[in-house]
């Protein structure tokens, strides 16, 4: 039965075209095919709905509790503990209405002006974006996957100054779609130790991880060496709920997550994150991975799919991914700009992608593009069959 | 069929005991009334239910437009407009995940750090807060009502000097439940424009005014005077939906709007406010209405009751307020602190009310109690009856 939820008809056009944003169907001229926001194109599980529907159905929506939801913050730890070995206390968990607002909440509570912070470039834009929010000086560290698809860290020390006071950890890594080797976690959690940096640890990606690789959290290698990490989960991307805005942070020291929890306002209720977010996070996390694993197995054949393709194209190559629903094909032999290929692309080829431009993931990647493919095979194959199509009528072998 | 909304058997105690935080039912001993947070006891219009579930039916959860809904800004300013004849333009309304943070927001976006900011004594906690967020210094006006019910501003210039950069307007006034006349807002209006003050205009009582009264807004005095009025509102005390943290910051210049947009966070979704809010914010504005003004005739019952009570009580008056859900009783000649009142109220008689406090409303609230009559008749009576006992038992005529 699970195998059925990922099917073509399951993909309801018509509800996406009303309602998913930030460059997708909703904002997409008619026609386009839009392989852009990381942003599934199915339905949620239907516990999700079951649980919301059962909340709402008496009426109340009464102020929940300012510092969220008990049975949300123990489903968090429980779910981070079993999956991921993270060794997390619920009392540590600090439900937020979304892991973008955790990112700067955490920037915003340890950095000082001026003080650096090490990004990966390319990396997803908001480790840029929260450190500057911070007036933090982010500091590019080039992130190259080496031959066995891990991303080489051999120069990260040399990018630590006195300054220095985070490294950020986007684990699994977006948009380069890959994991972090026991090895590189003790790199950068003994460089961290050494020089008494944070890290801010990014996991939103964690739970799409495929059947040939292996998530490993940073949090697995030990409370002890673990106090200045402060990670971030969200529940866009494992469950499609971006919509609703659910988020957490988790820290492994009272005194740190005392002053996160001040920094955020929720105790004045300014900050906070809502009832029903609350409620659809717990029910993701108890009743939905099941779906979750269903979801990732059609993933994988889109994966395979779309390496497949890409790589067949005139002057384009592409790594498969371990982690995320996103390819990064190099486009840089077309001799276009990203941003010229991805106009071009759109307006001649009606597919939308992400530009690998410096404002979405920093100046490393130019010369890439990004895919989503958490739609349904036939979207999927349709997009590609266009830009094949495209590829070959403009540029050579 | 309306008038059956409001009676004592659609209160549902089982709900509330699950559902209501922020010192009611879900955090109070059992067997304690908690007339505390203003949030209704009722549940809201069933317009709100539908509309949520109508929305989640599908199954869709994607990402919003990033600075909201285009129906719900749509819907926000045509209410403002046709209800209260603000001029409100929807390119300048900004949805937000509560009032409180819209506050909050504004704040930050007018203050550098040492500008002084005017805030009345009593009045919501959330003036100072904001203020002191923003690293602003809040200068205390002693608000004491005049004979007619009106907020007495004859002192209010003395209050401004050099370092003065903001007013804040609570209307109606929480806690003194009072509105403003004309002559006082021109008054406000008249300070601001010649010192080149920005305005906090925080209406979010503006819908619970009574029948022998009415809510002008200082927005009705003309767009021209009011380009440096920046106004929130929320969804809570009129629709009973605080844990949706829904909410919006309305402004009439695009320069200050953008600059409020940008410290939002929300075009990097760091910031925001989720669809099913805003779901239930349109049934709210565009549905619901209705069932506001059956909830203020109720209300009005209540309040007159209540009134009528507390000032029959040793040592205890009560002026009568023209807006919102509370009473605001002088305790001060019991000679008891507003603390050790309330402390032993709840102690001995099994009565949670708000204590007039310097944290929740400034050092001018003490020597009162605030108490919320948002509940069935039959929950207020009893509340009043277990405190008269108490009064006569333990303080003389």
């Amino acid at each position: 039965m699970g195998k059925n939820l990922f099917i073509h008809e399951n993909v309801n056009k018509e509800a996406l075209k009303k309602k998913a944003f930030n460059y997708r169907w909703a904002e997409i001229e008619d026609g386009v095919i839009p392989l852009t926001a990381a942003d599934p194109d199915f339905p949620v599980a239907p516990e999700i709905k079951n649980a919301l529907i059962n909340y709402i159905n008496d009426g109340y929506f009464s102020y929940s509790p300012h510092t969220g939801l008990e049975d949300f913050k123990v489903a968090i730890a429980n779910s981070l503990n079993s999956r991921k070995n993270e060794f997390v206390s619920s009392e540590l968990v600090l439900p937020i209405d979304s892991a973008a607002r955790g990112m700067f909440l955490i920037a915003n509570t340890v950095l000082e002006e001026g003080d650096e912070v090490i990004v990966f470039d390319p990396v997803d834009y908001l480790f840029r974006e929260s450190t500057l929010n911070a007036k933090g000086v982010p500091v590019l560290f080039p992130a190259k996957l080496d031959n066995n698809g891990y991303i080489d860290l051999s120069e990260l020390k040399n990018y630590i100054t006195k300054k220095t006071r985070m490294i950020c950890l986007c684990n699994p890594h977006n948009p380069l779609g890959a994991v972090y080797s026991k090895e590189n976690l003790e790199l950068i959690l003994d460089l961290a130790n050494e020089h008494d940096l944070w890290i801010m640890n990014d996991e939103i990606w964690a739970d799409i991880v495929y059947s040939d690789s292996e998530f490993l959290s940073i949090l697995s290698l030990g409370v002890e060496r673990n106090k200045k990490t402060l990670s971030v989960f969200g529940f866009s991307k494992s469950f499609g709920i971006a919509g609703l805005r659910a988020g957490c942070i988790y820290a492994h020291e009272q005194e740190i997550f005392n002053k996160i929890l001040e920094n955020s306002n929720m105790i004045t209720t300014a900050g906070g994150i809502t009832s029903l977010s609350q409620i659809a996070g717990i029910a993701c996390l108890n009743e939905s991975y099941y779906w979750v694993e269903e979801f990732i197995k059609h993933l994988e054949k889109n994966r395979d799919y779309a390496v497949e393709r890409l790589n067949k194209m005139n002057k384009i190559t592409c790594h498969l991914p371990s982690a995320t629903y996103l390819v990064f094909p190099n486009i840089s032999e077309t001799g276009m700009t990203s941003e010229v290929f991805v106009e071009r692309l759109k307006e001649e080829a009606k597919l939308a992608v992400v530009p690998g431009t410096a404002k979405f993931f920093g100046p490393g990647a130019e010369g890439h593009i990004r895919i989503c493919y958490a739609t349904s095979f036939e979207i999927l194959k349709e997009g590609l069959d266009r830009m094949e199509d495209w590829v070959n009528k403009n540029i050579d072998k």
